[in-house]
């Protein structure tokens, strides 16, 4: 998720603007070291203003949250797969950070929210997030196999077991060294595409294109 | 983890005995509700002693997940593999939560200790802790292959994907609602097994019998 998912917006409010650079701000010093002050400097207005519409720091970032969602969730809407199979390795690389990039502060930004979310209001928010993750892989693996493009299998099925393996090395990247890195999981998922979707996931992947961009 | 991992362990010292009423008090209460009062239930000589061994909550966790850890790697070493089958497939269900049972308060800690393991003492634990258990895991690949029973394959590198997917199973777990629950990810994991191990991991699990029982 190294490229600005926001860059593309157009914000309608005041709190709009608020939100996107609460997510600059986010991106580049993370949770702990956020200040308001720090998004202030990402905003054209007075800072006076994110006084005037928050009451603190978690509040924010929990809109924040839910305003990138709801942006994902309505640029599917106009999302056409052209190549499901190009459109499944995009998504594992870019939207999963596969890529040899470190994961940036917003991830460990999530991480250390979810973590907290067996508690608070941040439960419901990844339970939904993950869905829509998570049913964005299952429609992009349903249109391979209407197309003949992947083997039969059941796409919701596989789907799970994706996402949550990319959510286990996104966890495990935020948080510990992994032993030998990413490349024996990317040998792997490789061999689990090919036994479960017949397919040869080796694909030239554009690395300025993210599921983001328009 | 539902046995009590610290059943057969003789504390040597008073210290030991602390880090043990931690764990029962961990595991009872999770990290947000953790007392000193609480964890001196759990101790039969004074909580006084806690204060003048520990400054802090967090300073007497650390030492309890390191308790656990080497008591761990102490109990492998007195481990013979009998049946790498049933071994491996013990290791997924009992020691990665992968059953029925809802992750415990202490599963919940270690979350939230892992998702700001990026900023200090933690990142260094979890990264050994997740060592210990993917190389015990790539032990037991290593066995079945060479009694014939597993077919040939990488086991660093079906060790880390196993261990990179139970990982991801169970943070999803304990910070959010996951659609179709874990039935989806049970079957595509034994998938998984059949295509790399050539295994049919559907195996009877008795599940009295952790990886922590002697």
């Amino acid at each position: 998720m190294n490229e600005d998912p926001l860059e593309f917006v157009d914000p309608e409010t005041t709190q709009d603007e608020i939100l996107i650079a609460t997510y600059r701000a986010l991106s580049k010093y993370g949770y702990a070291e956020l200040t308001i002050s720090k998004i202030g400097d990402e905003f054209d207005k007075s800072p006076s203003l994110i006084y005037h519409h928050y009451e603190d720091k978690e509040a924010l970032i929990f809109d924040c949250l839910e305003f990138m969602l709801e942006h994902f969730e309505a640029s599917l809407v106009e999302t056409t797969i052209e190549d499901p199979n190009e459109a499944l390795i995009n998504f594992l690389e870019v939207g999963m950070c596969l890529g040899p990039d470190e994961p940036d502060q917003l991830i460990r930004t999530l991480t250390q929210l979810r973590a907290r979310a067996s508690h608070n209001d941040f439960y419901e928010h990844f339970s939904r997030s993950d869905r829509v993750f998570q049913d964005h892989l299952e429609m992009i693996i349903s249109e391979g196999i209407e197309e003949g493009k992947f083997q039969d299998c059941d796409p919701e099925q596989v789907a799970t077991m994706l996402f949550t393996t990319l959510t286990g090395i996104l966890y495990r990247r935020t948080t510990s060294d992994i032993e030998g890195g990413i490349a024996p999981l990317r040998t792997e998922l490789t061999h689990y595409l090919e036994s479960r979707l017949g397919i040869n996931s080796e694909v030239e992947i554009d690395s300025n294109k993210g599921f983001y961009t328009k």
